[in-house]
């Protein structure tokens, strides 16, 4: 465990993804990664009597089912690092007591995925835990209940416009490397509050893409290291309009990442007949795309070592009714495949 | 650093709290621990045009003092924990950005101050940074909005209501025993979801109680320790109607906590002449009595040790008026004098 650079850390032995499991809705099963998720709703309203309800289950059934995967019991696991997009995380605190494991709340917008695994990562390599749950959540009609519009609304959404993802990720870490792991954290960069005074809530890629830029520019900074030296560089939500900023961002940086970079929200959704504008968003989209398709390729082999970093849109309906900015911020996290035994 | 019993939690070495600072809102000024606090705003508004931005200056002006009082730069912390009540952690987002050092977000609803020390002591005792800051706050006003009634409409508040601190604690916690360092941080342990099924957001204290009693018994089973081997036990925002069901919960568990519990919703406020009914509440509320109370008898002698458990009341204007209960969370500190050298 190690202090590296202005921003990030590293842990003195890798921390292991022992296993993981994604809960999405109808339209994500859709998607072109729908046959990699573990459980794809009937309905979206997953037997809840609200939408907030309806994200509680996705938690609940995530945590279910990642724990089951790594065949772990409530008793094993430390604590929980847990939080999404509702105000007051209300997702979370409803939908995850019931295991009764303590709990640690964690607030980063759609980043939480990158922050509750960072978290996670320094508990166990710090030696306070051997086992620790990491989960986040997102709801398309709670999102927009939260932070825009009433769906019965019906309002139009430009094409910058995101849709978000309804999922929820759940990730069990541990100190060894037991069989079955999943891939291994072996670096991290936190965040810092990003502001260009972007103000439309309806274009978050923009709002997001100079906060990856300025965390994935200081992690090629504090690791010395370079695009090339990850086969991917994934961010979480930033979809097709963040992702021109971002790609021409790090190039004035001097760092091209045109070339390996891929965006869990362009992935998750088929924009042309998904009806979906730039991409999907929300603390689900990164965590089931983590989960379902980023932690296969590691074990498969596709790929070593990938940087992996969630971003954030810091607004809530009041600052944004008071006339505020969007600041973003994201975390990062060096994921790298298990080397196989010869 | 090591993992204690089922929740629990001991850094290797201690870790210290640097230096401290406490801003606070007239009212506080004005109560009993008025004259200990660091800063007193003239206006409520603290020159913000709306109560979320005199919220966000509370833990600008916070951190400032705190900073300055340890004699830290801003670049050298290592990152901040640090949130807040309002939906998306608003007073943290646009409070604080303008220090540029990392932000790993935190939601502990009031438990906040001790979830952020806990993952503060977390990451200096793993070797992730020399020094971090852990920053909340509250405004009565903007929680309020937030969670109850506009002020405007000037509603009555029963006896049981508790009055939200305006005001914000900021801590720098170091690795080393620097001159000047009020504390020391000895153990923790996190705090669980605790539901005894209270629906009233006028009655916080009771929703809470429950999980203060938890987390204390849990202390004390992973400790193997007992009341008497701490000189206070304090929790954060019961006020009076929750300091005497926590008394009776652990009572009945076989701990008498009756002769040196101590909360700092009672202590902010004088109940009879302050018009504040069962007490102080809010994120700030333990957060300035920790810097400008607690740490000043540990620093003179009058305790040497003490547990520390902030509340938190996980609730949301969405969940209240969805007709959920108000589940409870704490999180707890062992906090020590620093011996004297002989």
């Amino acid at each position: 465990m190690s202090s590296v650079g202005k921003s990030s850390m590293k842990p003195e032995q890798p921390v292991y993804i022992l296993n993981s499991a994604s809960v999405v809705g109808t339209k994500e099963g859709q998607g072109p990664l729908g046959k990699l998720f573990d459980l794809v709703g009937d309905d979206d309203t997953f037997g809840g009597g609200n939408w907030e309800e309806a994200e509680s289950t996705l938690q609940k059934e995530a945590v279910y089912l990642a724990l089951k995967k790594a065949g772990k019991e409530t008793t094993d696991i430390k604590c929980m690092f847990a939080g999404d997009l509702l105000g007051q995380s209300m997702a979370t605190s409803f939908g995850i007591s019931i295991y009764q494991i303590p709990l640690l709340g964690v607030y980063g917008a759609c980043s939480t995925c990158g922050e509750s695994i960072l978290l996670g990562t320094m508990c166990i390599s710090g030696g306070f835990a051997r086992q620790v749950l990491c989960v986040t959540s997102s709801h398309f009609a709670s999102a927009e209940k939260e932070f825009r519009f009433p769906l019965e609304y019906g309002n139009q959404r430009p094409l910058s416009a995101t849709w978000t993802v309804t999922g929820s990720g759940a990730f069990v870490l541990g100190a060894e490397k037991e069989p079955g792991a999943r891939a291994q954290i072996t670096g991290m960069t936190v965040g810092t509050v990003t502001d260009y005074g972007v103000k439309d809530s309806f274009n978050m890629g923009a709002c997001m893409a100079p906060a990856a830029a300025d965390t994935i520019k200081q992690h090629f900074i504090d690791f010395n290291s370079q695009p090339s030296d990850y086969d991917k560089i994934i961010t979480g939500d930033l979809g097709t309009v963040g992702q021109t900023i971002l790609i021409d961002l790090l190039r004035e940086q001097g760092y091209d990442i045109s070339d390996r970079h891929m965006d869990c929200g362009i992935e998750i959704f088929d924009a042309d007949t998904q009806d979906t504008h730039a991409g999907g968003s929300g603390c689900g989209c990164a965590a089931v795309t983590l989960s379902a398709y980023i932690l296969k390729q590691l074990e498969e082999g596709h790929w070593k070592k990938v940087l992996f970093a969630p971003t954030g849109a810091l607004l809530s309906k009041t600052s944004y009714n008071e006339g505020k900015s969007v600041p973003g911020i994201s975390h990062a996290l060096i994921l790298e495949a298990i080397p196989k035994k010869k």
